[in-house]
C-alpha cells in the first residue's frame, strides 16, 4: 500500500479491484466507515467487468463526475475537531475476487501497465484544493500479486517509488509472510515507511517490533469483529490511537525524507569531491539529487518543486547503465543471494561458481576462438596495468631479453619498453594505464607529473556522418595510398556495415576479422551494478609467466579480484543481453544487436548547421558541435546551457565532453524510446540554430 | 524444506514442531501416509512439553530407540515395487498450534541456535544402512517463522544451505507469499530446488510455472480433501505423478549440482588465471571448491569426500571479510535493496543518499578533525594515485611550482616528485602505486618493466613478541638516539598500549596522536563485499585544485565512482563494526574494539622453537616461522605443508606469506572463535617442532 506524503481531504486510490462490488475493500470502507455524513456514491459502480476510462484532465476529487467510481465519506466535523473527507476511487474492477491477471483473464478486460502507471502519474499531480491532503494507493491482494497484465504489482508500481505502508499479517505464519513481502519490497528498492497488523493474539507485533527495531515502526491493530454486521464503530474507536500513531509515523517518516532531500546540494558541496569536476562552475542548485534509478530512468528530486521527476539517464552514467527495469529487478535478487551466499571469497587457488561462469561467458562469446585465459580485476584502468604486464613479459621472452626456461633477465637496463597507441585514446587513470596514451589534459604536469608518455601514438582515422552523408576522414600523416589495401579495406567495411544500421557485433575483433593476444572488458559487463574487469588472454600469453618460481608469476591482484557479486551480475548481465527472449533488441536473424539510433533522425542532426558531425553505432550516438578556439576541447563549457535546457526541460540527464554531447543508451533500452530522446535533441538543436 | 540430495530408506526430519502431538505434521504423516505395512511408534511422542536429547552418537534410524520420536511407515513392496521405510523424526515438540519462539516461551523450553545446528548436522552424517536414502527437513511454519529461539528459521538453518522444497501456496493471494517466500531464500543464498503447491483452482501453479521458468520448477498437487476422515488414499494415488516428478527435478537437480562441483577444479586450472598465482605449484586436487560463505566460514566442497565442510577463513579473504553471519544476511538485503533502488547512478555533479551517507560517516569517523573532502574509488591502489596526485598539487602549489592564482607551472621540466616511504610498504599494484614502493619482487622487470622506484624508502622498527617477551627493534641505519624523543616515545607507547590488549582504535593517526593531510580507506570498509575505496584529505588539499577551469580539476575518476552497491554497503557495515548493539567486541567502557587473539596463546606461541616471532594487533596475528635463506621471503614455500594440514585436518583455511602464516578474523568474530583457532594452530606449530 504505497502512500504520497501529506500535502484535510484524504483521497484513497484503490486502482485495481478484484471481487467487485460486494466483496472489495471499497465496499468494506464505504459501508463501515465512521463519519458525520456519508455521501454514498453519486453513481453506484456498475455491475463488472466495468472499467472506468483514465481521465485526460485533472478534475476535482470532491466533486466526482458519474464516469469515476469515487465514493465520498465525509468524518469529523464534531467536537470541534475539523471535518474531513475521504475520498476512496476505484478504477478498475472485476467480478470475480480472484487476482487481477486472472480476472482480466476470465472476464476479458486486459489492462496495459504503462495505462496504469500513467493513472497513478496523473493521480498524483492531481490538485486536491489546498490543505493537507494525504493519497493513498490501495494495491491488490499481497505485494508480489499480478497486476492485471501480469507484471508483479511490486513492480508495476515501481516507477513512482512510493513509500509503503506494509499491512503485515497477525495470524498464523504471519511473522514470515510479513517479513518476506518486507523484503520484496526491499528488493525493488521500496522504503517502508510504517507496519501495520491485526492482533490475532500472537504477539507477532511484539516479534515485529524487535525484529524491525530501528529500521520500520510497527503498528498493532484491535482484532477486527468477524460479525458481519458490526459497524466497527466500537473497532474504529479502540483503534484510533494506532491510527494516529501510523499517521504521526508516515507524517515524520515524510518529513524527514523531505528535509534530508532538501538539504543533500548543500552537503554534497560541502563534503563531496567530484572527479572530473572543477567544484566552483557547480552552483549548488545545479547538482542532481539523485532519488533513484528505475531502468534508464534517473528519479531526480528537484528541490524548487519538491517532486521527484524521471531523467531519461543518456550519459548511461559514464557508459555503465545497461539494465531497463526488467533486468534491474532480476539484478537486484541476484545481488542479494550473491551476497548472502558468498559475500567476497578469496580467489586465488579457489574457485567458486560465479567467477567460473562468468569465465565461461566470456571465453564462449568475446574471447571465443582466440582467449583461453581469463584474468579479472576491479575496473579497467586495472585490466590496462595488467595487459600491459602480459604483454611485456610474451615481448621479453618472445625476444630474448628473458630467458625462457629460468626467466632470467638479460640486458635489463638497456631495456625500454614503449607501446603503440592512438592519439585521443584514453585507457584510465591509474599511471601506468596513463603511460600507454598521448599527452592530454589528464596527463598534463598539474594532473600527474609522474607521466612521461612511454607510447608511439598514431592519428588513427576517423568515420562521421554530415549532411547526412558518412565520411572516412584520414589524418593528415596518412595519405590513402600508405594505408595497406587490406587495412583500408577493412576499416572502410566496418564503417559501411555500421551504416546499415545491422550489423553491432560482439566485439571490435569480430568487426575486423582479427584476433587480439589480449582483451581487456569492464563497464557495461555487471550490467552497471558494480565495478569489475576482466582482461583476457592467448594461452601463450599464459605460459610466458609458467615456472616453477612464485616471482615469474603475475604479481598483480586487488583485494576484491573476482569477487563473487561482480561476477553474479556479469553472468546475469552478459545473458540477458544476448538472450532475444529478454533483450528484444536482438535481431534474431543475425542475433546481433540491432541499431539503436534512429538513421532518419541521425541523419537529420548532422544537416544541422550548427552541428559539426555525427556518429552513431549500436548504443551511442555523439553529437559534435562547431565550436571554434577555446570552445573546442575537453576544458570547454560550450555545450553546458544546452545540456542544463535538456535536463530542465526536456528530462534528459546528458552530460558533454566539452562540445560533444553524446547520447547513450542500454542495449535494452527500447529504439522507441531511444527515438522520443534524439527527437528531443534534435528540436533543441535547431532551436538552438 | 531443505533436503540433502538422495544417497530405499527416506528419514524425514521434522526437528521442531509445534501443536504437538494432534495437530503435528508428524501425526499426519503417520496417520495418512500411503503403507503396506505401518509401525506406529515404538514409544508415542510424549506429552509436550517433551524434548529429545540430541544423540552424541549416530544411531541406525530402522530401529528407533525409545528415547527417539522415531515414527516408520513401510511402504511400497507390491506388485514388483521395492519396499521403503519412511522415518520421520521429531525431535522438538511443543503443545501449542503457535510459532515455535512463542511456544517456548510460553512452555518454558527454550533451545539455543548451536544445538539445533548441532542436531541438523548429526542427523545429516548419519549413516543409513546403503542405498538410495533422501532426507527431508521439515522447517516449522513459513520461511521466515522465527525459531525457538526467535532466530528466523531461513537464518537457523543457513549454515548447511540445504537446497530447499519450497511448499508455495494455492490459494488467494498465495502467488504473492509464495513469491515473497522465494526471494526471502534466495536472500540467504539458498538455491530452490522446486516448488510445490496444492492446486485450489485459481491456476496459482500456471503462473508461477511461467513466473519462474528457467529458474525452478513447480509442481502442482491435488486439492487434499476437507474431510478430516479421508484417508487420502485417493489423493495419494491422484498425486503420485506430482511427487514422483518432484522427486526426478530434485534427483536431477543434484546430479547437476554435484556433477557441476566435481568439475570445478579441473575447469578452474584450465579457464582462469589467478592473482599471485604459479599456477604449475597448484595440483588440481589443491584446488579450494568454495560452494559458499556464513559469516567466517567458508563452506567448501571437498571432492574426495563429496562433502561440504565448514572452514575458518583465517586469511579473511585478503583481509576484506568483515561480516560475521548477522550482518552477512544485513548486507545482503542491503545489497538487494541497493540494486532495486539505484543500480549505478552517475557521480560528478549528482549526489546520491548511500555516497552522502558514506562520506558523512567517514568524515565523523576516520576523518574527524582533520579531513573535509572524500574522494571516492575503486579499490587501495587506485586510492594510492589519487592520493599522490593529491599531494603534487599541493607541493606544486605551496612551493611556487605552480603559480597559484592560474596554475601556470614553472619549471616543469626540472622538477622531480618523489615521496618518503617505508621500506617494505605495499600500496598497491598499479603503476602510481607501485612507484610509491621500495623495490621488491613485486616491482622487478619481470614484474612491471616500467618501474624506477620513485620514493626515499626508509627502514621502520619492528615490533614483535618473542619468548612472551615484547620487543622494539630498530633498523641498523637507526640507532636509538638518532631517533628523536618525541617519535621514539610514540612509538613505545603504541607499542606498550598494544600489548594491553585494550586499545585498538579507530585510525592509526588516533593512536600517533597526530593528524595526516591525506588519508585512504579500503578493503573492509564495505564489510567485505564489494570494491570501494575513499581518499581522505583536508580543505587546503582541495583549494589547490580550485580555479575557474576545468583544467585544473583533479582529472581522475573510474566509471563506478562512488557506486550506490559500495557506498551503501560501507555505511551498513561502519555503524554495525563500532556500534556495541550489534557488534560484541566493542568494550563498552573505552567503545572501541577488543583485542581478538587471546594474549596468553599468543605469548605460547611465541614461545615455541620454530616460531621466530608474533604480532598480535586486533584483528590480526601473524606468526613468522623460523627459516633460512630460500625458506625465508615472499617466494617461499616452507609454510605450504602446514598451512595444507590446517586446511585438510583443522578446517583453518589459511594463506602463507613467504614463511609467515597470518590469521585474522572479522571486527565481529567472537574471541572464543578466534581462541579455538588459535589453539589449532598452536597444536599444530608443537607437533611440528
Amino acid at each position: 500500500m504505497p502512500w504520497a506524503g501529506p500535502s484535510g481531504i484524504e483521497p484513497f486510490g484503490q486502482l485495481i479491484t478484484t471481487g467487485f462490488p460486494d466483496d472489495s475493500d471499497a465496499r468494506f470502507v464505504f459501508d463501515r466507515a465512521p463519519r458525520s455524513s456519508a455521501s454514498p456514491p453519486r453513481r453506484r459502480p456498475r455491475h463488472p467487468p466495468c472499467r472506468v476510462q483514465p481521465h485526460p484532465l485533472p478534475l476535482p476529487a470532491v466533486d466526482p463526475l458519474p464516469e469515476r467510481q469515487d465514493t465520498v465519506v465525509n468524518y469529523g466535523g464534531e467536537e470541534g475537531v475539523e471535518e474531513k473527507a475521504l475520498v476512496c476511487r476505484t478504477v478498475y474492477a472485476w467480478r470475480e475476487p480472484v487476482s487481477p491477471h486472472l480476472a482480466a483473464e476470465r472476464e476479458g478486460m486486459p489492462v496495459e501497465d504503462e495505462e496504469v502507471r500513467w493513472l497513478v502519474d496523473r493521480w498524483l499531480a492531481e490538485e486536491d484544493g489546498g490543505g493537507e491532503v494525504w493519497k493513498v494507493l490501495e494495491t491488490a491482494g499481497g505485494v508480489a500479486s499480478p497486476g492485471p497484465s501480469g507484471t508483479l504489482q511490486c513492480d508495476l508500481y515501481r516507477s513512482s517509488r512510493l513509500p509503503a505502508v506494509l499491512v503485515g499479517d497477525g495470524r498464523l505464519g504471519g511473522i514470515s509472510s510479513t517479513l518476506s513481502a518486507y523484503e520484496t519490497l526491499l528488493l525493488r528498492g521500496y522504503d517502508v515507511g510504517s507496519v501495520i497488523l491485526e492482533d490475532r493474539g500472537l504477539s507477532n507485533d511484539r516479534f515485529l517490533l524487535s525484529y524491525l527495531r530501528k529500521r520500520v515502526p510497527v503498528h498493532v491493530l484491535p482484532p477486527i469483529p468477524e460479525d458481519p454486521k458490526d459497524d466497527l464503530t466500537d473497532w474504529f474507536s479502540e483503534s484510533s490511537s494506532a491510527f494516529s500513531s501510523l499517521k504521526d509515523s508516515l507524517q515524520s517518516f515524510h518529513s524527514r525524507r523531505i528535509q534530508r532531500l532538501n538539504s543533500m546540494q548543500r552537503k554534497s558541496k560541502d563534503l563531496l569531491w567530484w572527479p572530473f569536476t572543477q567544484h566552483d562552475l557547480v552552483p549548488v542548485d545545479s547538482v542532481t539529487v539523485i532519488d533513484s534509478r528505475f531502468g534508464e530512468n534517473f528519479l531526480a528530486y528537484k528541490v524548487k518543486d519538491k517532486k521527484i521527476v524521471p531523467q531519461f539517464d543518456a550519459c548511461a552514467s559514464w557508459w555503465t547503465q545497461g539494465p531497463d527495469s526488467n533486468l534491474q529487478i532480476e539484478l537486484a535478487r541476484d545481488m542479494g543471494y550473491a551476497a548472502a551466499r558468498y559475500g567476497h571469497v578469496m580467489f586465488p587457488e579457489n574457485v567458486h561458481e560465479p567467477a567460473l561462469r562468468c569465465a565461461e561467458l566470456l571465453l564462449g562469446g568475446v574471447g571465443k576462438d582466440w582467449a583461453s585465459r581469463v584474468y579479472f580485476s576491479d575496473n579497467g584502468s586495472t585490466a590496462i596495468e595488467i595487459a600491459l604486464k602480459m604483454a611485456f613479459r610474451k615481448y621479453a621472452c618472445d625476444h630474448g631479453i628473458i630467458v625462457d626456461s629460468e626467466k632470467d633477465i638479460r640486458s635489463e637496463g638497456s631495456v625500454h619498453f614503449k607501446v603503440l597507441a592512438l592519439n585521443g585514446s584514453y585507457h584510465g587513470d591509474t599511471l601506468g594505464a596513463m603511460e600507454a596514451q598521448a599527452p592530454s589534459a589528464y596527463t598534463s604536469f598539474l594532473q600527474q607529473p609522474w607521466y612521461s608518455g612511454r607510447g608511439l601514438f598514431l592519428d588513427p582515422p576517423t568515420v562521421y556522418i554530415k549532411n547526412k552523408t558518412a565520411n572516412l576522414s584520414l589524418p593528415p600523416s596518412i595519405c590513402h595510398d600508405q594505408l595497406c589495401d587490406t587495412c583500408f579495406s577493412s576499416l572502410t567495411e566496418v564503417f559501411c556495415k555500421t551504416r546499415d544500421t545491422s550489423s553491432a557485433a560482439n566485439s571490435a575483433s569480430e568487426l575486423l576479422g582479427c584476433f587480439p593476444d589480449i582483451s581487456c572488458y569492464a563497464k557495461l559487463m555487471t550490467g552497471g551494478i558494480v565495478p569489475l574487469a576482466a582482461t583476457l588472454a592467448t594461452e601463450p600469453i599464459f605460459e610466458a609467466f609458467r615456472s616453477d618460481s612464485k616471482l615469474t608469476a603475475l604479481l598483480h591482484g586487488h583485494s576484491y579480484t573476482a569477487h563473487p557479486m561482480g561476477c553474479t551480475a556479469a553472468v546475469k548481465a552478459i545473458q540477458w543481453y544476448k538472450d532475444p527472449s529478454t533483450n528484444s533488441n536482438i535481431d534474431l536473424d543475425r542475433m546481433k544487436l540491432k541499431e539503436l539510433w534512429d538513421g532518419v533522425l541521425v541523419n537529420h542532426l548532422s544537416s544541422l548547421p550548427n552541428v559539426k558531425r555525427v556518429v552513431s553505432l549500436g548504443t551511442l550516438c555523439a553529437i559534435e558541435l562547431k565550436a571554434e578556439g577555446s570552445d573546442a576541447g575537453y576544458a570547454s563549457l560550450y555545450a553546458s546551457s544546452l545540456i542544463r535546457q535538456l535536463r530542465e526541460e526536456d528530462n534528459i540527464y546528458a552530460r558533454p565532453l566539452g562540445n560533444v554531447i553524446y547520447l547513450m543508451c542500454g542495449p535494452c533500452t527500447t529504439q522507441d524510446s531511444c527515438t522520443r530522446q534524439l527527437a528531443k535533441v534534435h528540436r533543441r538543436l535547431q532551436k538552438l540554430n
